[in-house]
């Protein structure tokens, strides 16, 4: 499978197959991640795996949202992943405070798509989840107060195998060429 | 190559050969790019590909940074890609600030890295930069003042192959099981 292909394949998959994931399929997802680039290298992350199946309920049921009603798959997935956010570099810290951005949350973004792109070259479904009670997962896992939960993402079988096509902006409306307008 | 042989290979490359880059190979690494996902669908991006050598060249100047000596080899690069940061969807927006998160930042490192992913597959190099003159690119660009540059992406054809060995934390620095402690 090509690259463009693999972008094609993965997708987000909010149901899930009653099968666990292998333990070295998820090692090779996190290692995916692990090898991601980061600006001035910080590595801004920690990955906690949950196969606990309690904890992991436990932390899903945060992820819901009853108001809107969604991130109610959660619980379905065999395996959530919970990516905190640790300290960039000190030069990564004082570039995005002189250039007024924040280069970790990028970081962080790119270290969660490889291993997107990764579980679906293994057949794994994800799904990435910006939405979730940020302190309740935080308690649950011990996480210090101090540090923040970037991304929370499901990892499992998906129950249905067919790819959807995406739904993107086209060609012209994101391309430009010599100058913006 | 499977995804992780593309992992190790896509490294920060600032050498490049004098050779100019296919076109159809730049449309692959912005197809690659425009199908990345994003919170909520947002598709927060545009891409402003710069190939007029006069124009590119007087942007990578204003990524050159004198004090520290950093990103000097920018006007080597034979392409240059800004990545201008658009309003991301009202759902992602209101998440985002009640989350206190910018999901649109995680969003611009995924479609960059899915830009330069696709172009060490197909034998290019790329390297990120965060730091640069915006003001100044913005109004070499014909950026409107309200946007803001997320990240510049230089490609080219590396001056030399060789593969360097990633510099990363341990797996065991970086993957807690069940609990973060």
């Amino acid at each position: 499978m090509n690259f463009l292909e693999l972008v094609k394949t993965r997708q987000s998959v909010r149901k899930y197959a009653p099968r666990a994931v292998e333990p070295e399929k998820i090692d090779q997802c996190i290692e995916a991640a692990r090898l991601a680039p980061s600006a001035c290298n910080s590595q801004p992350w920690k990955f906690v795996v949950l196969t606990d199946p309690e904890l992991k309920n436990k932390v899903a049921r945060e992820t819901y949202n009853a108001v809107v009603q969604f991130n109610k798959f959660v619980p379905e997935a065999p395996v959530v992943v919970v990516l905190v956010m640790e300290r960039p570099t000190l030069v990564s810290q004082i570039g995005g405070r002189i250039k007024d951005k924040d280069f970790y949350l990028m970081d962080v973004g790119i270290a969660a798509e490889h291993f997107c792109l990764q579980a679906a070259e293994l057949g794994l479904g994800t799904c990435m989840l910006g939405w979730f009670n940020e302190k309740k997962i935080a308690a649950l896992l011990n996480i210090p107060k101090k540090k923040r939960i970037g991304l929370i993402i499901t990892l499992g079988y998906p129950q249905d195998d067919a790819i959807r096509e995406k739904k993107r902006k086209t060609t012209e409306d994101v391309l430009k060429i010599n100058t913006y307008d």
